[in-house]
């Protein structure tokens, strides 16, 4: 355990208390980042599981209660969510307050909340970049976000104050912090992340869609390689389907792009081009090798070092 | 260690010491399966690394070499130079010798040796399904095997104390072993192994072509799911050229299918629909619970667990 912090919020209310919510209200109680949290969630039943793990201060199924005197909110609902979360809490924040979240696209959280909270109040889209294939309160722990990256998107007009400040608690909470415009980030983690998830939940289908003798087979040989995108491919269905829609043209563009390649591929393969596979095989070391230089991977071991 | 066995065979010979024949010579030395390893590779050098890891008992780089008196010979080279191989060492084979291999597709190996071989030696085809994505004789180890499924896909005319011998050797090294016809097995791994392995060069082939800034990006926020994959597609680029050249077929049928499947998905987003994309990724779920009952994967925990 950290040594306790000095509290970055009098008052911190989250909205949503699956994965991320809960795994930042264990890292701020942890961390002592907080005078007091607030914890909502619609489901009464969640809200109970929260409470029973003793992740906050005090539970609320209404947000608005939640939100009242809070000098952060944190908005970890679905994407698809978050424009009506915002709409329902506007009349309830105190002058000063700001209002954060935790979604997977920005330009479309933007454009859901521009216009819906109150003068006065500062909106600081936020990305923590971490997670795992599993939902709900009790998947959470504090340590999730240790050494991954967090983006802040602030608009032209974000107060400057307040983006300090909730980089200040994504810092305590052990992540690195970058800042950069809504549309860039949208641009690149629909290849970094979305991108690998709909092709793994695609790959999963296309087994999904065989017949049951070739499927226990499929199940029974899995460990070839297909295992490790069926576990991908148990991500939270909720939320892929608001990346999807909010990050539509990103997604598009990039799956229009792989889909590209993937038709080259096949063609090499049909016209038995062996010296264009293996180029094609050969080039994709340069990324791994940039990608363990940079430290965003352990070095390539053998299993046993 | 295991207990020392009683050896299967007198003499083994190891053509191709990469990661699998390396890895099935230590394991055979280990558990005492035969009382002489005689390794061949072509490259004087990869022979001297095998050496100097004393793997085993003769070396040269003449296959010719090694195969004379050997009762079992297990091609270890890769898919494209089997059949070359074969009618190489034909002439030197002693009768009642055993010739198996260790390749990911199995149709095109009977193709290539079939006919080539002479009248008394006796072919058992076999799949060892395990790996890691490192390559060379440095790479290999004995557990390698251990629990996973070796698939034997013997002929109508091949011997059936040929096939107890292989499938006691593979038994010996840890590995659970399954009989099927060869058509079958290339259909099943297509997609179990085959496919995985494609998406994955294809995806980081798709980044390796963006511009140099976006590149530096992609591999600094890679751990949002795209790393996983950078790690599949360091595997050896011509191991997998020639299982596309060799199971073409069935490699080109899964390829067909998973891009109908990414058409839709592409369709689905780009007409907003919401609920069709959360069916598809709800469904994938029953094949994820399949593969944990079936004891191929662990049970889905969260990490801290």
């Amino acid at each position: 355990m950290s040594q306790p912090n000095k509290p970055i919020f009098e008052r911190i209310a989250i909205i949503g208390i699956g994965l991320i919510g809960s795994s930042l209200a264990r890292a701020v109680r942890e961390r002592g980042l907080a005078d007091h949290i607030a914890i909502a969630t619609r489901s009464s039943q969640t809200l109970e599981k929260a409470e029973k793990l003793g992740l906050g201060d005090s539970y609320t199924t209404d947000a608005v209660k939640a939100v009242a005197d809070a000098d952060l909110v944190v908005l970890c609902v679905p994407l698809g969510t978050i424009g009506a979360v915002g709409k329902a809490i506007s009349g309830s924040l105190k002058n000063g307050a700001i209002v954060s979240d935790v979604g997977s696209s920005k330009a479309s959280v933007i454009k859901d909340l521009d216009g819906v909270l109150p003068d006065g109040v500062h909106l600081v889209p936020a990305h923590p970049v971490a997670g795992t294939e599993f939902s709900g309160p009790e998947a959470g722990y504090a340590s999730l976000f240790n050494g991954h990256w967090c983006v802040l998107t602030p608009t032209a007009k974000t107060d400057t104050d307040a983006v300090k400040k909730v980089r200040a608690l994504w810092e305590a909470c052990g992540m690195k912090v970058e800042e950069m415009d809504a549309d860039h980030h949208d641009q690149v983690l629909a290849i970094t992340s979305h991108l690998p998830q709909l092709i793994a939940y695609t790959i999963v289908g296309t087994a999904t869609d065989m017949e049951d003798d070739s499927k226990r087979e499929v199940m029974k040989y899995s460990a070839g390689g297909f295992r490790d995108f069926t576990r991908i491919a148990a991500s939270d269905p909720v939320m892929w389907r608001d990346v999807c829609l909010n990050n539509k043209d990103a997604i598009l563009d990039i799956l229009g792009r792989f889909g590209e390649d993937l038709n080259n591929l096949q063609r090499a393969i049909r016209n038995d081009e062996g010296d264009l596979l293996e180029t094609m095989f050969s080039r994709t070391r340069e990324i791994r090798s940039g990608i363990i230089e940079m430290g965003q991977d352990k070095p390539d071991i053998k299993p046993e070092d």
